[in-house]
């Protein structure tokens, strides 16, 4: 098909950050983000509380390891590589508010910090620590096109996605400290890649996922980082589950757009019924 | 762990019908139907559309291959082989209503026909011929557990499924005839599967789809029938893309039920957050 074509370079940094070690694991996610630049990447995912580590002991312990956004050490150096690279990130962060804490991601662009995004929906005991997000599910506006930004346990909530398209995201970033399920086929992915893709395809948008690997305090996670296009097929990875990765995959997020008209007769968001889901059902 | 078990026989019979044989198509289901019930299937799944075949020339036609439900000579066939066997049938067919097209399947017990769903999300030219669903997503009470059903592009609508979790449905029961993407990659599943585990996952649901296979006036089917438990694993399946296949597997319904609790702090149902779906968002 003919068409005009929107090609960004995408990037999903597999790390493992140690666990309280902010200035360490800020330098390293740095030394990444020049690495995944130097590639070419012009927008860079980041996993899930990469600056902090994961598995608190307590909340006091959480938030001696949070920091303010955008004043906070971690984000203004982010701020700094953005602009040298001339990149987009996206990168998940202990964010604290006063004394209130916050699963979030922020996004970064060349000309400084954009936006932050508050995990919408917290796993386990992050809720014992943190805050659930209250601000929505925010679209940014970039060069590249429109993005979104959900963390980890979000995405198996397709009423975000839902959300996202109905507002035209193109890319929807992913920061994720995925844990492995009690049961894995072995000749299966993730069901988190499942998860990925199917949204994608259901939504048609890109959907770019940072995940961590390494075991913390007893805590394994999964890898599988994936860069996952509009019609929902991986583009690059799953990623290994254990290793540090640089995934970088080019896209072509106009797809996003046009993908959403399926056949001449099926827009896929205007074939929703919104007048049907609501209703309370009888049982026959 | 130590549970009460809710076993049951689900079988889904990946068929090809002849296009416009209604006698000819029924007789073989019921011979598909009777392998079914000797193999120890307790609720059996056929395509959409079993029936009359998919592919309408015109609206004419359509009508002309339609029956009333449930008393037209398909679903009375299918009344008698329920009874004889003691089984549920899920079935899709062609239904009009007067002069109105619907495309349906049918719910039958071993003590008759207790419903029907009409296909709420019309692909393609099926505009042309059919109506909108009109019943909602309706939740068919059985000795096994509650019923739902969906019909082929219901399920690209991840919202189907979630009314059917708020309603607390075991089993989504898919009669469909899903047609190849323009792309698919040979190392992956069809989409369609991938589809089918993720809603599957995310709202600890089985599905049991049955598609259909064979080229109908140069209209391929890409078969792929699978049953999928409420994680999200594939039982069995998907089945091949050409053949027809009787699949079966014996699945506990309770598992549906104690998988809605993902952790002992996350209910997936309760997790969600209806009040930030809805809103209108700003773009930043």
């Amino acid at each position: 098909m003919n068409h005009k074509e929107n090609l960004v370079n995408i990037a999903c940094i597999q790390m493992e950050p140690v666990f309280g070690d902010i200035p360490g694991n800020t330098r390293k996610s740095i030394e990444l983000i020049n690495q995944a630049s130097n590639k070419g990447a012009n927008i860079i995912v980041l996993p899930e509380l990469c600056n902090s580590g994961y598995v608190f002991n307590s909340r006091i312990e959480a938030l001696s390891l949070a920091e303010e956004i955008p004043s906070g050490p971690t984000v203004q150096s982010w701020i700094r590589v953005a602009k040298e690279n001339d990149v987009y990130i996206v990168a998940g962060i202990n964010e604290k508010e006063g004394d209130k804490l916050y699963n979030s991601a922020v996004l970064i662009g060349p000309e400084g910090y954009i936006g932050t995004y508050r995990k919408n929906h917290l796993w386990n005991e992050e809720k014992y620590y943190f805050e659930e997000g209250n601000l929505g599910f925010p679209v940014f506006e970039t060069k590249y096109g429109k993005l979104g930004i959900l963390v980890c346990y979000d995405i198996w909530f397709p009423e975000a996605f839902r959300v996202y398209a109905k507002h035209g995201v193109d890319l929807v970033c992913v920061a994720t400290n995925w844990v492995p399920m009690a049961y894995q086929p072995k000749e299966e992915k993730r069901m988190a890649v499942h998860i990925a893709q199917a949204n994608a395809h259901m939504n048609s948008v890109f959907v770019a996922c940072a995940d961590r690997v390494g075991v913390e305090r007893g805590q394994p996670f999964i890898g599988s980082s994936v860069i996952v296009d509009s019609d929902g097929w991986c583009v690059t990875g799953p990623a290994s589950y254990d290793e540090e990765e640089l995934l970088l995959a080019t896209c072509d997020l106009s797809k996003a757009r046009r993908g959403k008209q399926k056949t001449k007769l099926n827009s896929i968001m205007d074939d929703r019924r919104e007048e049907i889901y609501q209703v309370e059902q009888k049982i026959h």
